[in-house]
């Protein structure tokens, strides 16, 4: 399925608005400060098909974990249409391929919270793909340590605003630091680091960029 | 995508012959001594759709885990042909519907440990469905814990086959408990209780029948 034949309108991650404007296969990034201001988390969104979406990280927990989600919001992979099932996991493999390349991995892991009682934290269907490479959690318990970080910070647009609301308070004095990657993140979500907007924005345009080299299948 | 129109021949998960013949839905589950010989392991397989299969766990993490796999035996999602991709995710929504109604479950955890770095174990593609229900691992770690419980032993088939002939050889002195599902197993795989060919079968022909009962798309 390709994101080239795309239909404008709104995007919303659960109760959060990420797009305002699409064009081609992926976003004006450079939006006027109206639709800013209506779409203040359309930054995250770096790849649009007509029935989904792809959005980087607050905080990932490697280099390149990323979601992918159907554009109509509903909690449960059951409440899909066939056609939204089929565009949602066509994406998720082709993004799958492009963020493997791109950050350099040999594997994927890829993770749906289907319903509250999986830990989904959103009410909004999202696969989780995660790049891995070899020996890559060694230090933090092994390959499947990677599922222990998986609760639920993905998703929290909520806490996105409000630190990213903290991050601006700090702009003035922020280092380096706090715009660079920081390695591999701790298993703790809060020990793992915010990334600034600019940070998350070179990201989505950068993988953006590198979806339009990946064939179509 | 249906399960009705089935095409014959053998279908291997990873190296091990899981089906001799199909029929209709669902298998033939009363093989002739040759076919068994042939295919050991047919009774773990309960759904055959054009280009999937679905097959029951030896040691489930929670009651109703369930695999399913592409026919073709390839090691990566992104080896699939879109058609694979299609009916491989249309079939593992449509389990999930039926593993979350049958085991009375609220969620679902929907996992693909996407190649040797990701934790696979089998080199043959294949998602963990396994049904949630609130609280059900509260006394084992929380929610999340299903994760840690993700770690290879769902696919090895060798060690089935060699935990099977142990049963055997112990079946003379088979107690019921070694009949009944354990509950919530333990986290360690090792301490999770093997199941019999006779229960696995008993399950795989009830799930089986309830597929039959799933609405088509």
């Amino acid at each position: 399925m390709s994101g080239a034949a795309l239909s404008k309108g709104p995007i919303f991650f659960g109760p959060f608005l990420v797009t305002s404007q699409v064009c081609g296969r992926h976003l004006f990034f450079s939006l006027t400060p109206f639709l800013v201001r209506m779409s203040p988390l359309s930054f995250l969104v770096f790849y649009i098909t007509p029935l989904s979406f792809a959005l980087v990280n607050l905080k990932p927990i490697l280099p390149g974990h990323v979601l992918v989600s159907p554009r109509r919001c509903v909690p449960r992979v059951a409440d899909l249409t066939p056609a939204e099932t089929v565009d949602l996991f066509l994406t998720v493999r082709r993004i799958g391929r492009m963020v493997e390349r791109v950050f350099g991995a040999s594997s994927l892991n890829i993770a749906i919270q289907d319903g509250l009682d999986a830990g989904q934290s959103v009410p909004h269907v999202h696969a989780h793909l995660i790049p891995r490479r070899g020996a890559d959690l060694d230090a933090r318990g092994g390959t499947d340590a990677i599922y222990s970080m998986l609760d639920g910070d993905e998703g929290d647009l909520g806490r996105i605003h409000r630190e990213m609301e903290s991050e601006e308070k700090r702009a003035t004095k922020m280092t380096p630091s706090n715009h660079r990657r920081s390695g591999f993140p701790a298993v703790d979500n809060d020990r793992r680091v915010a990334r600034s907007e600019g940070e998350m924005t070179h990201e989505a345009e950068m993988l953006a960029r590198e979806m339009e080299k990946e064939p179509e299948d």
